[in-house]
């Protein structure tokens, strides 16, 4: 299944002065460039393979953003519009069905063509005619304008994916690639949990306003939220290290049934990308393999993960609607450790005061126990465009929160993140509840 | 993974006056000839085959259930109880991890011994052992009698496992061979659905009482519920034969991802069972292959066809809050098409009055919208027997209702059934709401 | 594939006085009164289950061997012939593409019915009707009995496999089921090996005569047989544990890549069968799980053990020619632990005199280094029933001599049995060259 | 497994002159060039891939080759020496269990480092010292020499596998990438088939002289052969396609039991890289997607489509010693369509008097009907580079003569080229004997 859901956003926007056409060309080359400056650090053989089935190569990424564009923008918006090659619609389309036939999704990494040399060719010529485009309308075009910001979020998303997606190709190599080094930071030891009450009754979640959210953040409805405790911040690798020695991994009691198959199957016996080195923990980072910092948020652990350490711990994962309510009734501010850093790593927390919820944005996305479901009154939109987020809705849960891989202009209290129980190749952490 | 939960039942019950150890001796015997009597049609050959990793032998479910009585009562009851065979212990432990190894699930089909002689002398010895236990045991002994009505209670699960697994095996065999075979009903055709509103705002759902229930079905709590209707009955073969007509099985639009690929990957192309003789519609069913009847519900699809059928009927299927507030607020009486008829198959609705909610229990259970989570404040309880419902709390959706094959003792409104969205052989229907 | 090959014999037979239809009948009643008295230890539970793809349930052996003589025998032979149930000409073909479509062979495992009952009147129903049939035939009618001689060789051949198809079956069972206990033989250590020196130059294989034979023994052809000794009994325990106690499972310079790879992937470290416990090595039999005798031949082992033992010795593997010759040259009579002897496990060696070559045939099937290829100058025999021996000379290796399942009757120093490299469920053993 | 070999050639080499250190340098310049040469076409996308287990990426190619001269000549002749990088010698050990670990082969694809330039680097870097050492040796070095002109030959198998391993990376490419383009040739009938008489009785095979040769093609040997005769050209796709035509690939009867399973599992329905387009069979070359010439030999079928085709054809394949005779006793020359051609793909047989035996070396390589089974007398050689041929005897078949992606200085008569009966993806056809 594609990870990326490429959604459409309210059509509250469409009578929205916040995007007027002049910002959101100055944000087009902003996100597109971005695109290119995580590339910079990659060679051509870096950008082909598939490491595994729910990976894709950065070629491939590249080339279906852009592709994105000219299907949905360039092609309805310009009369007779030539596509730059007629075989990308096939080889770039992930799963959108209403579009076409699609390149198996489990083959992208058997495709050494078209070169990167190709693919910028062709990413030069479609932003040369988005910009022209752009520059030619004005904020009447509400309808073309909602496509190219949705356009935008969904590149975004694909950023974090090239890197969730380099670093587990690196990962394979027993060269251990470094993608770019990083000063380390001071030590900074994580300051104990507290515990955040929430707010409790009949509460609204969901996304209200007229900025751009995805279709699976509304309806705006109420939730019934329980008498709860949120932690301050997340669960760092010096905690996740206890029930690793306390033989987390050994005792099927504390895990779900599904999650201590695979924990046996795939002989899982500590996050992702950790090792033991000459009997220390080490993991792979996109800065190398360096040993374990015992402040920092524990990452790359799948649900299953995330649900037996908190069952070990006495606690319980939030809910989404708890975990969204106390972001905004904390007013929390949308800053933090995100892909901006540079750092692409989780850091220690930053020492706040106490009683406030700290990296709720960044640093890891935060499972909570909520299966992936449609809220009430969730429709998708029709057309190919709304292929979508609802299709994903199964056997996935959700995540909150954005991480270091995250745009900070991307994510909002109301995104929705989803992924499977098993998966752990996104910087994924954990945030306990009681 | 093991379709059965063996959970315990609430500890209110301790002081309840509801299952004195007379009557519960009585119980004991019912149930324990019932499962002798849905053996009495089939030979020993049928008792021995696995026929998908699923299902279990017929012989490993008659042992298993003793084998639950003889460890969780008679072991702890009687001081040096000498085992009926220790290597029972191992080999029909199903998934109880505290209690010691188990044989693997997969592998129970490659076992030709014990033979069933062997094990209708193993039910005997402990049924000897469990009537001298019970018969002089009073009231007072409230741990006990609650074991062994979960014993009961999990032997009855296990008879609807019996006929759904024997269903499985024998529709593998091209000699189509009849379980039982049973008369025609006259022909009854189905009424028109009426949309029965639901009632709205925050209502409670979960067990409340002192009679047996599984821990799955607390704690009772509140819910809050949209404003929503419920069909009046299930969709029946000729409503689901459009949806086929109409290309169902062809239109990715229609399903969730997942479902998606499993139809490709499976060809599936209607439900279960189905197949096309001389260019009609059969089903195979446990008095043989018989042409599909329009009127009955439609029965073995997964929740993947549920969903598609419900999206394609512009519908959605009922949550499983939404499900149970309807069963209690209409008062339905827990009547219908049970494993006691012995008809072993869905049959047409009964003609009622308009407005009320029809085939509730019984016929087939009924996906619901929710994923099988744990209900607000609910803990399993500690020890083996605890292993239990909420291992199997992921990737699964609850069903509700009951169905011509479960027994009409064992169902309530808070019953809370679950299965993987791929699951088809089961007796499982849809009833649409919106 | 099916390892029984069913292949026609020799034209020259028609004009043989060998086998007149009053002696025939007589073998017939023999041959088929073989078949159930080897079935007599078992229950149905154990005549239904198929425990891994290379074998095939008791139940199938004994109908299938049935439906050849139905199929070739009584269908051309009685006008208007009536079989017995349409279904079985279905359901118990092996793989004679000619006669119709197959029930997957990797599927007989699903099938509880035909009961064991209906195929012991399927048997007996078809026995009545062959006895009528051989009784007014005379030995005119050559064409008849050869088919009826090719039947019960065919039927011989699958008494082997009921043996060993049963023994794997029992194997998967940790309740080490009895199939028949034996009586231990009294200690017997085996003579040292003596070196017994072949016959070289161009020199004659293959069948000549006019007696039964696979079409595979023939046609009798001049082959090239280099300098060499052939050793004068098989590898005996003793002698394979100091193979095991060398590390010869973890040196992967002893071993054909291929089955290097087997030895990695399945764990490989000992022949099939074999255990320990508590420290002693033990291998299941079909008398139970018994303690390694030293001095009996080793067996199953596949031809990747048997080359991996014989590098390891300096040694290697004779060819299929070098073993029938020495056999023939030496007059090597036809006697040994064959399945007459009830004992249905290799036997110490005898002391015979010095230069003599012992256990050629019984005891163990001996492994070659010949690829199974046709004689030159070989064809297949037209029609279904010269389906064949040749369709299956791809990726294996030829056997001689015949194992302690064989029937005496059943054997012939031309012989070729053969099965793939990595095969171990029959009782196949080493004989060493050089 | 990996389908080059590495063998040593004949000891009797070392008291050669026909290779003196001087022409080895000269020889070591060309084929280095000419392995740089085959990349020059590639971009570094094309390098890293792994199109399917049995084939590896371009840049393993190059740097597999460079480990072993850096492994097998300049670590043991230069005292001290410092290995370029010693991750190589893991990364870059294709089986060498002597010398250590090495990366799995099914994961050779997921290293997108070292990078192309990388590569080269390591290749200039090994290319000065052996030319710095191979300038300072002289003829009396000779197993050094020996080491030398051994990985040369490897190298010129590792050419071969680099051009059939773009190939089929390249077809699984919907874009059809072209590796070179070339010049139609113009049409050029194919003569019918000569039937020509082989020798007969013992006659001898195997390699007999001074010059290299890998250690499987001897000892030299007497071998007994048949009456039989030999077709003077391979099989066209003219006469393919009449068996596609006559329905070859729907006809049990003509296969091998697995072959026909293959058929089955794969679909298969013709050569590979064949596809209809517009209803003309096209086959997808390294010059692109082309039209089937109807004169050009088949190419691209396995072992099972060659002995099927010579089945409907009521021939045979020609036995290994049955071919090495032939071109011996007709003194065919090695001249004919070798990878020096530049065309990289077989061509139609030139026109040549009566009689002749054509195309026996170049074009395509030629199916024996010979597994591939040690020479009486064979061992492989002691240490590490006799890992070797030896291990690879097993479920595998002969092939003869060479293919136009063959180094005409690679083939010899006695050469024994040997792949599994399933694999196309090399410049496999048939030749007839009958």
């Amino acid at each position: 299944m594609d990870r990326t859901r490429c959604a459409i956003f309210s059509t509250t926007l469409k009578a929205s002065p916040v995007s007027p056409a002049a910002s959101l060309l100055e944000r087009y080359q902003q996100v597109r460039q971005t695109t290119d400056r995580l590339c910079s650090p990659l060679a051509p053989e870096d950008c082909v393979i598939q490491s595994m089935p729910d990976a894709s190569p950065i070629r491939w990424h590249l080339a279906h953003t852009t592709w994105f564009f000219e299907t949905f923008v360039l092609k309805p918006a310009i009369a007779g519009y030539e596509p730059f090659d007629p075989a990308f619609e096939y080889l770039f389309n992930s799963y959108y069905n209403q579009v076409g036939e699609q390149f198996p999704r489990s083959q992208r990494g058997l495709l050494s063509r078209p070169l990167m040399s190709d693919v910028h060719r062709y990413r030069q010529a479609i932003d040369q005619q988005m910009v022209e485009l752009l520059a030619g309308l004005d904020s009447s075009s509400t309808e073309l304008l909602s496509i190219v910001e949705l356009g935008l979020q969904h590149e975004q998303q694909h950023q974090e994916l090239m890197l969730t997606d380099v670093k587990h190709l690196f990962s394979c190599n027993p060269l251990w690639p470094v993608y770019e080094s990083r000063e380390p930071l001071s030590p900074r030891p994580a300051a104990a949990i507290d515990w955040l009450p929430g707010s409790e009754g009949v509460r609204e979640i969901g996304y209200a306003g007229d900025g751009f959210h995805y279709d699976n953040e509304g309806p705006r409805h109420e939730a019934l939220l329980q008498s709860h405790e949120i932690a301050s911040r997340p669960v760092t690798n010096a905690e996740y290290l206890e029930f690793i020695d306390a033989g987390g991994y050994q005792r099927p009691e504390l895990w779900l049934s599904l999650g201590w198959s695979v924990v046996q199957a795939d002989r899982w016996n500590a996050p992702l990308y950790w090792q033991q080195v000459n009997g220390e923990w080490h993991q792979f980072t996109l800065a190398g393999l360096v040993p374990v910092d015992r402040n920092e948020p524990v990452c790359h652990v799948s649900y299953f993960e995330a649900d037996a350490y908190a069952r070990w711990a006495g606690c319980r994962l939030p809910s989404e609607a708890e975990w969204e309510r106390m972001t905004i009734d904390q007013q929390v501010p949308i800053t933090g450790n995100f892909v901006e850093s540079g750092r692409y790593h989780p850091a220690p927390a930053p020492s706040i005061g106490e009683g406030s919820l700290q990296q709720a944005y960044g640093d890891v996305w935060e499972w909570t126990s909520s299966p992936y479901t449609p809220y009430p009154g969730y429709a998708p939109p029709p057309g190919a465009i709304g292929e979508y987020n609802g299709k994903f809705m199964c056997n996935q849960y959700v995540l909150r929160g954005g991480s270091c891989a995250t745009s900070q202009s991307h994510i909002r209290p109301t995104y929705r993140n989803f992924f499977p129980p098993e998966a752990r190749w996104q910087f994924t952490g954990i945030r306990l509840a009681r």
